[in-house]
């Protein structure tokens, strides 16, 4: 079930305002167009913007020319969008008299807020008192602006503006950066991508990304969605946004920062904002169906593909095949430039098939049976070229067909570059690399509506992102996230004990070890209702690594050694936890397998619950080979994770070893997730490590589980 | 020692005929300037070649105008250099004609040799008959030519050469693929790189890559060189030029296709070359102090900034610091982009050292302390750029100082562009990456010797190259590969048995099992020279998976068990490979470790020995995680390697794991790779796996190998 965005009623209401307002004021106008608060009433006149423009300035008459008003109050009417440009402390006050005034939207242009430590947070409670109390909506503080091509609405401090006449285009984009925002605009206009809109979010104390983003949907004009994200602040809004778009097949492509913990610090600094995972990150926006490009002009050369690449279902079915690339080229070596980067991101190269091998012969085209088509031995000539996609677009085992142009694209495009604009209306996606600098060629291809690319990698980076792409799940993240929302992780040594975890998997249908728990002060060793030999373990709540501080005892063969065991784990815990008593502690019988997996479920702090299927023991931290989806997941999914860990390659039938039984992991894997959307407490994060994967039919077994509740 | 490239006594001599002839001749040339053998007298015409140019063509009195010769023969002189465009055929009687006449070097198009199976080696044989007879040099077949554009000299038929005037640089570049001669040429163009030669070396089937860039080492214009490489052949060669060029310190950057094993396969069905494993040419490349490029534009901008970065030493010594980068940016967003990459790479960025925060503050510049240099509160101004790079530049902590300027530098470069370019004469290596389109920035960065980039992904594997760089090892090769030279693998099976295979461990001075043979058909267990549990072991020579047969038996408790061990392993072998009689098996105490390693030796078919370490058991294979270096290495870079091993870090005390003898490991590393220099049989390979890591003081201890000899 599909959850509308927030605020949707008021998307409509939002957009006018927001990005085409009548009335504007610049607060804090300039004088000095050089400065950054002299700009926009510049970029405004520049563009001629058609709406009425009031400068206030408390210290002059006039700025650029024009009449400058004292302040808000003194302007004969309420704009309806107010660029405040000032200072910190005069902002806060401008905001306040925006919403005494019925300002519908101010976008605040200073900084001193979220990243400025306890001052900082104050002004921001001051904002959003304000955004409650008189409905105002604010785009930042630290907001570059809000422009508008088609209206002319240059709200913008951003110094890649200053130019004239901007071509609007059918892309918006939306920036945590506010120096992004010139970047996509100026590099976009060299690859003759034009924007219909751009908005730096700045801070989002009030109005998010997601928000801004879903407020233009109704737009026909615009075609698709530029994200560059430093975070996934405000998550829920974004998916919101994500969802609504694909019921209008509008795509959306974003580069979000932060592949390394190194940038991921750096997005702390500079924004305030707590930076996750990246991986964490990657299964959201997938989940989302927000394709991620890598690179910036995969970013920026991305969406023109993207919007003709057909979405695929959100999980695969088992045995479905994965996409598919079938490339003709001039050149072998320019063309492996992309097929490189492509397989490294886990798009194969597919050879034609024998029919199409016929047909390329049948079209009077020579080549070698191989994964590229190369053009070499038939020329590099129109004919060549045309006859060869004529029959590659029309050859069903490729999902995208990619032309790679040699040389002579530079001064013959008539040769090899031509052909492909021939082919900009077949129905499957067509995509082309230039290997020399072509811009002219570059600039027709566009021109046709082929999407084309100016570097091998960033081809690689785009053809991936639209491939892998699939339809957003329709969660019900209401539901999902409800419980989860604002709340924190118990402290450490909270949550229940070991006993009470295993009825929860009992509850989750999810097998585990039979246990039975003794008093760690027994003489006597009682009767075991399973066979030697066992495992023992101590009952502390909340320690993570039972065995960190001797907690376990492992293959304890008889009465005898089961009194030592627990002798030894007492004074073993109490030495190396001091203040810790074993009262109790866990029997239960040695589970022997084919191996290890660790299955984990969290709630995520921006993007909710999320599970984890990894392999076990030490490579899991060392290889950090894991699959992450969003909770819950379906059985096609976690088969999925499953197929993702490499680490678990040995148990899918490596080399003639045994099969484990990983449609059991499977299950196990769907069972956990369905902790996002059970009633009772709410749980934080579980981990069950080790899992035992048994041999195929024999199913998992969990002997050991830590389980942290929410407070 | 420093090997003189091949035939270096040769080498002024060579430069000449083949790149600044005095007299040309076209074989073939076409009177269709529009087809491919109508190009390079063209090129040559509208280039204002001053030396002789001869076209020959059989069927015409004129070609393109000009008087055109019938043959070779009869041409008034004997041209210096011929370009043979003919097809096939007709290329193979052009260079023998060139031969009989003394022509001095002939550039080959052609194809249909080294690819084109054994009609096509047939040929290759006939060219190669030549060049020993006669003294001809060979450039190709499959050559788009040979371009020096200091002397006008066009000798090609790639269509981007079709441009007049082609301003002179200072690279050489030299390239496998024909088409990237044009790519390299018309996008350096575009970024103000500018060449002073370029060839495409074609099928090789005499002279090499290597042997052409050596060539040219003589001249003093040549500032450094870019390679397109689709295999290592011709290793050799190559060396000997990169060790040639360190000498003249002259920076060479590298592009391999090939990452992926799909770009391997291509590599191979285009060229004929049969191109081994990435990271076998990482390891190459790297010990030959070649850097490598993994993006087009990082290896078309690199080499201004790899020229300006010092080179590292070899083998790093234990503890040295890895290379840091300092970032100073007017905008947080934009240099992220740089260092995620970066981070990425291995390469970190460092914060600044208190005293370097405390000379920004006392040059007023304010900033928070953290990784980057962040001067939004400082402002976008020439004075703050100005002073903030002076400090950094004077920082002892950096290697590198990369400078990320955001929108302003579109239109206001004199605002944080301008005071880079006031820094150029830094001692200290200077980059910088503009984030918005800014082509005239670019230019006025590139013109002042700044090196500079287009994308934030080019920067960064620009910088990672040049700051990974080391100088080349000065191996002695002629006595590393003499005896490895053409000799191929024994035949399956082949190879000394494993009690012969410990006897040279211990000659290697490598700890081994202690070892007993005893015969299959024995009754009685012998007396052990060794407590039980033991390990039993078929005795099979050249099967490398002896489980996989059921040729060993672990933990063998007692006598009875022994010979239950040895019924056991004699049956098993026999079932599962036919025709196999176990004869002998051998015994060994059972040795337990901290951990298991696979260190191996082999001869690549390119590169000659190679020495790797990698995790053992099945993680090998699934991760692909294992150091490569070329044989034989010193203890530092058997350190290094062990370091790199990911799997290997929980022998390093890891999480409070005890630390296993990686001392120990290095010392085996750097005894199994003096293989590359010992006397004795040429082994081919050899594998030791398990080497068992015990712990840190007890050393290690092999429990079974694997060695291949030649043949």
């Amino acid at each position: 079930m599909l959850t509308p965005p927030n605020k949707t009623a008021s998307a409509g209401a939002l957009a006018r305002p927001l990005l085409a307002p009548l009335s504007v004021a610049i607060v804090g106008q300039s004088n000095d167009a050089a400065k950054t608060a002299g700009r926009p009433l510049k970029y405004l006149r520049q563009a001629g913007y058609a709406g009425r423009v009031y400068p206030v300035n408390g210290r002059r008459d006039t700025v650029l020319g024009e009449r400058a008003w004292p302040s808000l109050t003194a302007l004969p009417e309420v704009p309806e969008h107010a660029y405040i440009v000032t200072g910190t402390q005069a902002a806060v006050e401008a905001v306040q008299e925006c919403g005494r005034l019925g300002v519908k939207v101010a976008t605040v242009l200073a900084d001193g807020f979220t990243e400025a430590g306890p001052a900082g947070l104050a002004r921001v409670a001051q904002l959003r008192e304000v955004v409650d109390r008189t409905g105002l909506r604010i785009v930042g503080p630290s907001s570059l602006g809000v422009v508008n091509l088609r209206a002319q609405v240059m709200l913008t401090a951003n110094a890649a503006f200053d130019e004239h006449p901007l071509p609007a285009g059918r892309i918006f984009a939306a920036s945590h950066s506010g120096g992004m925002i010139g970047a996509l605009l100026s590099r976009g206009l060299a690859r003759g991508i034009g924007f219909a809109g751009l908005v730096s979010v700045g801070n989002e104390v009030d109005l998010s990304l997601g928000e801004i983003c879903a407020a233009t949907l109704d737009d026909p004009a615009i075609e698709g969605y530029l994200l560059f994200l430093e975070s996934l602040r405000h998550a829920d809004a974004l998916r919101a946004f994500a969802l609504a778009a694909a019921q209008c097949n509008k795509p959306i492509l974003a580069y979000k920062l932060g592949r390394s913990p190194e940038a991921r610090e750096l997005a702390v600094s500079h924004t305030g904002a707590l930076a996750g995972e990246d991986d964490v990150a990657q299964a959201f926006l997938a989940d989302c169906g927000i394709a991620r490009a890598d690179t910036l002009d995969g970013l920026i050369e991305g969406l023109p593909l993207l919007g003709r690449v057909p979405v695929r279902a959100p999980a695969a079915a088992a045995g479905a095949r994965p996409p598919r690339v079938g490339v003709v080229t001039t050149t072998a070596g320019g063309a492996t430039m992309v097929v490189d980067p492509l397989a490294v991101r886990g798009i194969g190269i597919e050879p034609p098939s024998a029919g199409t091998l016929a047909r390329l012969a049948a079209a009077g085209i020579e080549v070698k049976p191989a994964r590229l088509i190369d053009l070499t031995l038939a020329g590099t000539r129109y004919e060549s070229m045309k006859a060869a996609l004529d029959v590659l677009v029309a050859a069903p085992e490729f999902d995208l067909v990619l032309a790679v142009v040699g040389s002579s694209a530079r001064f013959h495009p008539e040769l090899a570059v031509k052909p492909i604009i021939a082919c900009a209306g077949a129905a499957k996606p067509l995509a082309a690399f230039l290997v020399p600098d072509a811009p002219a060629a570059l600039t027709a291809l566009s021109q046709a509506g082929v999407p084309n690319f100016r570097t091998p990698e960033a081809c690689a980076d785009a053809i991936a992102a639209a491939l892998r792409r699939r339809a957003p799940r329709m969660l019900d993240t209401s539901t999902r996230s409800a419980k989860h929302r604002d709340r924190t992780s118990a402290a450490d040594g909270g949550g229940p004990d070991e006993l009470e975890n295993y009825g929860l998997l009992d509850r989750l249908g999810i097998a585990r070890a039979p246990t039975i728990a003794i008093h760690a002060d027994v003489t006597r060793a009682p009767a075991l209702p399973f066979p030697y030999p066992v495992a023992v373990k101590a009952m502390i709540a909340g320690i993570a690594h039972k065995t960190d501080v001797g907690g376990v005892v492992l293959g304890v063969a008889d009465d005898e050694a089961l009194l030592a065991a627990i002798h030894q784990i007492r004074a073993s815990v109490a030495e190396r936890q001091p203040g810790t008593t074993v009262v109790r502690v866990l029997v239960q019988p040695m589970i022997s397998g084919l191996g290890e997996v660790l299955i984990g479920y969290r709630v995520d702090r921006d993007v909710g619950p999320i599970v984890m299927v990894a392999a076990g023991g030490v490579f899991t931290e060392i290889y950090r080979d894991r699959a992450l989806r969003l909770a819950p997941v379906d059985l096609a999914t976690a088969q999925e994770m499953i197929a993702e860990v490499r680490g678990l390659t040995p148990l899918a039938g490596y080399r003639g070893l045994p099969v484990g039984d990983l449609a059991a992991l499977a299950q196990a894997v769907v069972a956990l997730s369905r902790l996002a959307v059970m009633d009772g407490p709410a749980i934080q994060e579980a981990e069950i490590n080790p899992l035992i994967v048994r041999p195929a039919g024999l199913g998992v077994v969990a002997v050991d589980t830590l389980v942290k509740l929410m407070v």
